[in-house]
């Protein structure tokens, strides 16, 4: 029936919500109706929100994570060590690490990893950046620490391969059994990571 | 650390998203990366889409629904018969029983449900318009669909006394073992509706 399917303005908004990860049509709508039955200064705040990253956000000139300025606050501040870099493909990687709170180093983003059945190859990352960054001197270690997939591991595969003449140390991040977990519900590519990477009591 | 909470443009918009509901902070942070790395048109589309709901959508003159126009949908269409009217707290309401599709009256939408508590009064609903409009005649029936809650009730019953008066036959939907459930999972209170309202076999 016609008058099922929202159309107009409420259905555009619906339409726009239903294409953003983990919103489904229910949760378009239900954010719609929240969004109608709020206050038309908390609407105008998200859209000026979402207009904010388009025209004020863009990558680091250093390190390509997500910044306002010329440097994002990791490259900038002085307190971070610049001689360990942390090689990650997403700024959302990097956001999780931070997250974290054990990291004191600084990074680079590869803007994703390599893909070549997408026809993602190494010009279309940061790769160039980042051999160019190593080459100038004053890194010490690069820790790869892209995705525990094929792709992720492939990429840190061809990264390291392309550092291995340049004298720094590479290491990557250490794999096992995530903590919190239960044996009982551990994968066997986790269970094997856990006992090959086994370390002394 | 100051650097793990985002500020700027990023942390403004993952604070404007988290305010939607059922959207937590690992949810904002998510769909915010998602746009930083997706098309900047797709971020302005939903920006515009924001925007647009806030100047065009406004009640319906005559039931309350949302609409661009002066009157909605489905009071200005000529196929929907105008003598039933089925009485719903919210747009969204309307919205769910017209994607039932079972439906092919009319509606008045109240704008909310009677909760004292919360300092809502009559005055605060389109109740007087819902009188109103019976008062002018050509309704034969009135269905109550409120949410089967405690102020849903209350709501109902205050509008089914107030038209009382009117010679207009007050139904309300039917409550019972929701479709497809099973009754080892069922409340007591369904239960007790679905014993109460049982029909001939």
């Amino acid at each position: 029936m016609a008058s099922t399917q929202p159309t107009g303005a409420i259905g555009r908004l619906m339409e726009e919500l239903g294409k953003l990860p983990g919103i489904g049509p229910k949760s378009s709508e239900r954010i719609t109706h929240f969004l109608l039955s709020g206050e038309t200064k908390d609407v105008l705040a998200l859209a000026d929100a979402l207009r904010d990253i388009v025209q004020k956000v863009h990558p680091c000139r250093q390190c390509y994570n997500l910044t306002e300025g010329e440097l994002c606050s990791i490259c900038g501040d002085a307190k971070r060590d610049p001689s360990i870099l942390c090689v990650v493909e997403q700024a959302r990687d990097l956001a999780s690490l931070e997250r974290a709170g054990a990291y004191r180093g600084v990074y680079h983003v590869l803007q994703g990893r390599l893909a070549p059945l997408d026809g993602v190859g190494p010009d279309k990352l940061t790769i160039d950046a980042l051999v160019h960054r190593v080459n100038q001197g004053g890194i010490k270690e690069i820790i790869m620490a892209t995705n525990p997939t094929l792709e992720g591991d492939g990429t840190a595969l061809y990264v390291s391969n392309l550092l291995a003449g340049s004298g720094v140390k590479i290491t990557r991040l250490a794999r096992g059994l995530p903590s919190g977990s239960v044996l009982e519900f551990a994968n066997s590519q986790m269970l094997a990571d856990a006992l090959e990477g086994r370390r002394l009591f």
